[in-house]
Formats: structure tokens, sequence, C-alpha cells
């Protein structure tokens, strides 16, 4: 499947709803669960994805659209939401997702970008020449990837409970 | 994590309103993508969730609570849904599955279970003696294992697109 604007942006536009069905006023037995050390709860993975609202997708796709002499991207800080969601809650947390998106999906869409522009690049700090077409693409992917995360690290919360069906659900040993 | 209804129920209430946000209306690029020979698409689970609904979780729950003579357990058929789903829509399916969903969530919060009753067995096909308390705590993991995997498959289908961030993500190749 390639990166079509009409079949990304829907899942751009949803993933804040999706997160709060999931999450809203559940036990933080649940939204603070880990994997184990140094892994992160649903929690801190809607912090993460504040952050890359705030500092990723939409910046990096402006230093490809303006295509001036640097358009290196600024390396992505994977860990700054345990500094920038200090104090709030999970409820601040996905209120501030929701806008954020919201804003961002805006933008891109009174963009209208055409064909062309999809295939302007940006130099990743890691990769090298990247396209918008796959920045964008990227930015879908990174949602569904920590969807899948969230209701990972969730499953795993019953690994013992489950007794012998652990057998039967190969997501508990992922 | 042990398994407690009052943690376990709201995650089977939500379930349906969380497909129904991740699904609705998204293109069948989407919903009718799999990760490859014999693995199942979105609509695909969808379906499976329905075929729970009707024949595994509440009937196994049934069967222990009587605690007659014969307490062994049907076998889940797992390809059931590729027969009942036939001929139905996302839209349709994501609509049963809802109606069936709050049906069973209502059946198994009038039964106001005691920790005694969460101990009585019943006898799985293949592992023996299994309690309720682990038939509802696998009913629960059952659920976030296919969320994980629908948005799983979902990501997947960008995994050429992505261009190198695939090498970043993951869950392109799990």
């Amino acid at each position: 499947m390639v990166f079509d604007l009409s079949h990304g942006l829907p899942i751009l536009a949803r993933t804040p709803r999706v997160l709060r069905t999931l999450l809203e006023d559940l036990a933080p037995a649940w939204t603070d669960g880990t994997e184990g050390p140094d892994t992160w709860s649903p929690y801190v993975v809607v912090g993460h994805l504040i952050h890359g609202e705030k500092t990723d997708w939409i910046p990096r796709a402006r230093i490809i659209l303006a295509q001036g002499p640097d358009r290196r991207f600024a390396p992505y800080d994977r860990l700054a939401q345990f500094r920038e969601s200090a104090g709030m809650s999970l409820a601040d947390l996905l209120d501030e997702f929701e806008t954020l998106r919201a804003d961002n999906v805006r933008t891109l869409t009174a963009w209208q970008l055409t064909d062309e522009q999809l295939a302007l690049t940006g130099e990743h700090p890691a990769f090298g020449p990247v396209t918008l077409r796959q920045l964008l693409a990227t930015w879908v992917a990174h949602d569904l990837s920590h969807l899948t995360q969230v209701t990972r690290v969730m499953a795993k919360q019953y690994r013992e409970t489950v007794g012998p069906w652990r057998a039967y659900l190969s997501v508990m040993d992922r």
C-alpha cells in the first residue's frame, strides 16, 4: 500500500479518540503497567505521542516543504515525555494530544500536498535523504505501532492470571 | 495483576467502541489487509470476536457456574467467522459485536460473582481444569490481544512506504 493522504489522514485523525476510548478513566493498574524495567506504560506512550506532535512530524514536514539549504531534521528525543509529562494526569495528556493532533491534521489538510511535494526530501540524522511521503507514512505507522504497544502492554498485565490459556495468547510473550 | 471484575469489566465493555473508533468507515485497504496468506484482516478479527460472544465466553462461564456432571467446554471454532460473516459488511459486524458484547457484559455484571464462584472450575478440551477467574481474565486478554493484532496488521500495510524508517518500527517485522 503506497501512502496516500486520503488513506493516511483518517488514521491520524482518529488516533486520539482511539486512545481516549481505550484508556480514559481506567484504573492505574492498566495505564501505568509496563512490560518490565525500561519499558513504557500506556501513560508514557501518550506523552511520547504528544512530544512528536510538538517537535517531530509537522516541523520535519515544514523543513522538507521549505527546501532551504539545511534540510537536516533535529534528532527525536525519545525520553522527552518523562520530563514533559511530569505532574500531568493521563486525562490531561489525552486532552493535550487530541488538541495538538487536531491542529496538525488541519495544517496537513490545508497544505493540499501534490505528488511533487510528497516526493521532496529532507535529511534524516541517521538515514540521510527521506521523502515527505515516507515521513507522513511513518507518522501513520508510528501511531499504529504505539497502539499495538499499548494494547500489548495491557494484555501482559494478565499474563499470570489467565493460567494455562497463556499458551494460546502469543501476545503475552512477544 | 490478579483478575478482578472491577478491573476486567471496563475493558470488555469498551472493546466494541475501540474497534468502531479505529475501523468504522475506513478504506478496505485498511480493513481487509492481512499479514500474508492464512493471516487475518481486521474484518476477520471482528467476525472472530462475534463468534466468541455467541459460543465461547458466557456459555463456558455458564458451564462452570452450573457445576453439572459434565463441565467440558466445546472446542472453539477458530474458522467460524469465515462462514458466519459471509455477506456482511464491516459496519454490520461492528454493530453485531457491540450488541452481543453489551448483552454479555450485562449478564456478567448481573451475576455479581463472588470469589468462591470465581474459583469454580470447568474442563478445557486441551488444558483440563480451568477456573472461572482464568476464563474471564482470558476473555479480557483475548480482546486486548486482538486489538494488538488489528493495529499491527494495519501498521504493516505501510511496511514498504515508510522507506528507511522501517528500521525503527519493530512492529513491521513481528
